[in-house]
């Protein structure tokens, strides 16, 4: 591989993602050679990629190519390399595109969707774990569309038109609220044949409440909000399997349905699990205060990946703001080692969470305060123009957000097949 | 197939590309039943799918959903469909969705990419066929130099910084100038470790010159200016096959590449070659003035796929404006037809012809004048702002133009994988 010799410690970052991306922003200009690998080019702004698959957004803009971010830092490196083991005894980080040294490692891969052992769910459903998921999710929505109104078959026009997303956190709550205005005010315009009051959108929630993190006010807020949106929000409800278009529940109960969305949990990266560590529930990995491997000080977990309980004996959630204050902690203590001062512990300050609903609806904590409707809405908004990066994205989104919200129509319904050859000459 | 009976005279049109539009547009209204099949959800602004495949724009907003342009016509029907057969004896159109009954049938499928019988070069290289096609060449373009930068080894880097095009009419060379550019401008900010020196991007045509279809001064002027830009423009020379990215020549000479795009011609959709007709040169259906099959005045045949001589005694070329204005014809006879009128031959206003190089490099044909450099570039500019459907996609490519041109940057840089799974649920 075409690195040159590193003169002084190198810290490899593996994965570019919230944290990782600070970690290595905060190096710059230390004394250490960095090398930061992610499988994509690209840097994703996974809170709007719900939009993507809800043909509000094209993926472009809610990605901005890595190198871009680092443009003018002279001690960096990217590789484009998918992380397949990391030898701590070697000290090496062994990727389809070579293998790395490194003095010390960086472990900040994030997530991947948690089927919690459901096979037939993971073949079957629709998920947001990256791009390719949610251009694939916003595809199928617009393509039962185009089959319902194709055929004379109530039954199958019925199992066309019926949405089920499972789980009730913001990823879910945003989903179900996008595909139904999508529903209301989008489709009717381009399918005037078809009948929409057979449209169903289902949300179903294992445990009795929505929005688990936020406080129970706003749960019960977002799920008055959804009903009245015709969201049909089930609470206390356990998915056992799917097949042949039968969603099967724990009670016994059936539904038949094209479409089923699982937005149920998130578990640590599989990288986690090819590791010589303890794994936590969600194969998340347990880090001192420090955010270090207690018996490995050359190897720092963050983010998602990372197991450390908070001072109420909880653990931190896996939220973008964690991931991103635990990358300027780990980027701060690698300096810190690097001139022999003591290392800092973890301090979590909370920026809140939020999570929109649809048109003038969301709901937030901030500042301790609990918001919603219009005004949480608006909170939202700027908020994520604010943490998306860069300024052509931004300007992009807001141009399509405007235009969504003035014509009430979605700019991206154009279904693009995704590429089946191979290229053989890479 | 979910198709109210039919009270009218039914009219199938095969294919919402600019002419198969243009006839269901025009027919608005009139006392027939429109039923417009495409294989594709949206109607694709093609002459800036290059730009696609070079960074600079989103597919989607080449795009726009064919039922949107049909919104508020009660006469006609839409369907995602792929045509299989169409039976001229029985007067269906049969597709994947099932059979559609026509009385008037209206085939305007378009162009497949002509390989000229190289299976070699049809696996191996790209093209501009379709949005995948586009998208899956900006991916290689990118991943190229991903990988030049990951490698020490002298001959494959210069086997991945070696691009080639072969075909000198308007999309080879639009494509040369916009790969040169984001060589030149883009990809040094992103790759600083790589040596530009080495990047060679070559130009190759069989015939003696460029861009046949124009004046021969614009022909030479654009060769001029892509020399002065870098790229080896090479004329008179014919490629023989393509394996083991070793491009080989009819000379004998040979070059390593990893990058092959085919832009030396179309063909006929493979539609034409099902039909019981006689075919002219690259598959095309010879058609009477009306743009009817002499044998078959029910079908009527327009654009990419009809060939016409007109009073010069050369084939109409295979341009949108011929096709838009053929599909104008086509509804016109339909209706006079309808009502016992005599029909109208064909006509062609030309209206010219432009093809983009670079920053303020253009060349253009318009009033049966030549223009090149700023001024064709901004009438270039212009003229395809005034064509591409939909207002949203008008102001987005307006920003992207504008933020590529301040900052000689290209936005559209992630590479997102494609899809493999199936969607087993429709």
């Amino acid at each position: 591989m075409h690195i040159p010799p590193a003169t002084q410690r190198r810290v490899v970052i593996i994965g570019a993602g919230f944290g990782g991306q600070e970690v290595a922003k905060h190096l710059a200009g230390a004394p250490v050679d960095i090398l930061l690998l992610d499988r994509n080019n690209y840097y994703g702004f996974w809170p709007l990629l719900y939009q993507v698959a809800t043909a509000g957004l094209e993926p472009q803009e809610i990605a901005l190519p890595t190198r871009a971010l680092l443009r003018g830092i002279p001690n960096i490196q990217f590789r484009v390399a998918q992380v397949e083991r990391v030898d701590f005894d070697r000290r090496v980080v062994a990727t389809d595109q070579g293998d790395f040294p490194y003095d010390e490692v960086v472990i900040s891969a994030g997530t991947a969707t948690n089927f919690f052992g459901l096979p037939e769910i993971e073949a079957q459903s629709f998920d947001l774990k990256d791009v390719p998921a949610a251009v694939a999710l916003r595809n199928h929505l617009i393509t039962c569309f185009e089959r319902a109104v194709g055929t004379d078959d109530v039954a199958e026009r019925q199992r066309l038109l019926c949405f089920v997303v499972v789980g009730g956190g913001p990823t879910g709550v945003e989903l179900a609220g996008a595909i139904t205005e999508l529903t209301r005010h989008v489709m009717p315009k381009d399918y005037p044949a078809l009948d929409f009051a057979q449209v169903q959108i289902h949300l179903l929630e294992a445990t009795n409440r929505l929005l688990a993190a936020f406080p129970d006010r706003l749960g019960r807020k977002a799920q008055r909000t959804l009903t009245s949106m015709g969201v049909n929000v089930q609470l206390g409800v356990s998915v056992t399997g799917y097949q042949d278009s039968c969603l099967r529940f724990e009670d016994g109960n059936q539904l038949s349905t094209a479409t089923v969305i699982w937005a149920a949990g998130v578990k640590a990266a599989a990288l986690a699990t090819t590791l010589p560590v303890t794994r936590q529930r969600g194969d998340r990995i347990p880090v001192t205060p420090e955010l270090q491997l207690a018996d490995r000080p050359e190897v720092w977990v963050l983010g998602d990946m990372a197991y450390l309980e908070g001072p109420d004996g909880k653990p931190y959630p896996q939220l973008a703001t964690v991931a991103m204050q635990q990358g300027r902690l780990v980027a701060r203590n690698l300096v810190r080692k690097l001139r022999g001062k003591p290392l800092e512990p973890f301090h979590y300050f909370d920026k809140g969470m939020m999570a929109t609903i649809g048109r003038r609806r969301a709901v937030a904590r901030i500042w301790n305060m609990n918001w919603s409707g219009t005004i949480a809405w608006w909170l939202w908004l700027g908020v994520h123009i604010l943490y998306l990066a860069g300024f052509r994205n931004r300007v992009l989104v807001l141009i399509n957000w405007a235009y969504s919200y003035l014509t009430y129509d979605r700019g991206a319904r154009a279904v693009f097949a995704t590429t089946q050859r191979a290229d053989d000459t890479l």
